[in-house]
């Protein structure tokens, strides 16, 4: 299981001052969609120059030109690239493509997905890597976690390994962990905390025991 | 009816080097999505400090955080920024927000909704401003063009105006026409010509005579 953390509301100099305290904690640094919009994709390049054996995941959020799209992501430093599961089959399929051809890494991106179970079962014959189910930022509070979408992945994918993504808290995780997704994606619940070293150590504590410390 | 300029597969310099030659043909620079994401939103400053009368839009595609990734779309000087019609209705209603706030626009980019007539009635009680019929880059020659789409549009829409993108060439622009968007999007079959002027001229012409100088 890997911690992946969620890099939104920051620019470089920001996420640099974070990962200094965490890099030797996480897995996976995620440039998040409205760091990279700010940015650009000179974001991943520079996080991946400071930590280069930290994963990176450029959060695109790619819905069309998918093998294009993909490609200026990992031409970047991207480890990782994220496609939407509402996007086309072709570009998905398209995003696929560049991973193989650059030795990287996708992951789909189900938020808003309406028919989760049929849709996962579609894509993972596309031959991704990761299939992520996600409550919206913009819904959370008003709809259910994440929760219960990761448990009908983890019971339908065949290939690709589940990752669970939105709010998720020390005491959320406790539900999440016995169901062991391969990525558990972690933000405020972490950056938003004032001892951030603390808080992704014991995130990173609760996802190695399965309890609350 | 207005021209906009997509901005695909360029960098800042390169977009300036187009909009020299055209700024005063076009009326909207769109900065696609895969420069936004190549250069961030500075390239939205950077053609908006160069081009202070040219509308800018920011194709962001946002699809979660709608206020906040709005706002840093609007705070970099772009005039109009899209959010997609699949992402949840808080997200475009944050969208929304965010532009009455900072007396700006919004577009919906319509890719692959699947009942464009129900999601369009729908969101055009939200208060956006444009509604855009756009067939997805991955797909266009496998499917229909967005014309079938925008006349359902021009059907059903009551505040927001229909707008038209997808792969549109000047002899597609007579088929169009008739129907009267109040944008249409052309992208390759300008920046993708040798005389890039001479292309958005010719394109400006039909727009005005419906003909096919």
């Amino acid at each position: 299981m890997k911690l992946q953390l969620a890099l939104d509301m920051v620019d470089i100099e920001g996420a640099k001052t974070i990962l200094k305290e965490v890099n030797d904690v996480i897995d996976i640094a995620e440039v998040g969609t409205p760091f990279v919009i700010k940015e650009g994709l000179r974001a991943v390049t520079e996080i991946k120059n400071a930590y280069p054996s930290l994963k990176v995941l450029a959060d695109l959020k790619i819905m069309d030109a998918g093998e294009h799209e993909a490609r200026i992501g990992f031409y970047a430093g991207a480890d990782i690239v994220t496609v939407l599961g509402v996007a086309d089959d072709v570009t998905i399929q398209g995003v696929v493509k560049a991973a193989r051809e650059c030795g990287r890494q996708v992951m789909v991106d189900m938020i808003s997905v309406a028919d989760i179970e049929k849709r996962a079962v579609r894509i993972d014959t596309f031959g991704v890597d990761y299939i992520c189910a996600h409550t919206a930022f913009d819904v959370q509070g008003y709809e259910d976690n994440p929760l219960e979408e990761m448990k009908l992945l983890k019971q339908v994918l065949q290939y690709a390994k589940p990752a669970i993504a939105g709010g998720i808290k020390k005491d959320t995780l406790k539900q999440i962990i016995p169901y062991k997704p391969e990525i558990v994606v972690v933000g405020g619940a972490i950056t938003g905390r004032p001892d951030i070293r603390q808080a992704a150590l014991e995130i990173k504590e609760v996802m190695k025991k399965g309890t609350i410390p």
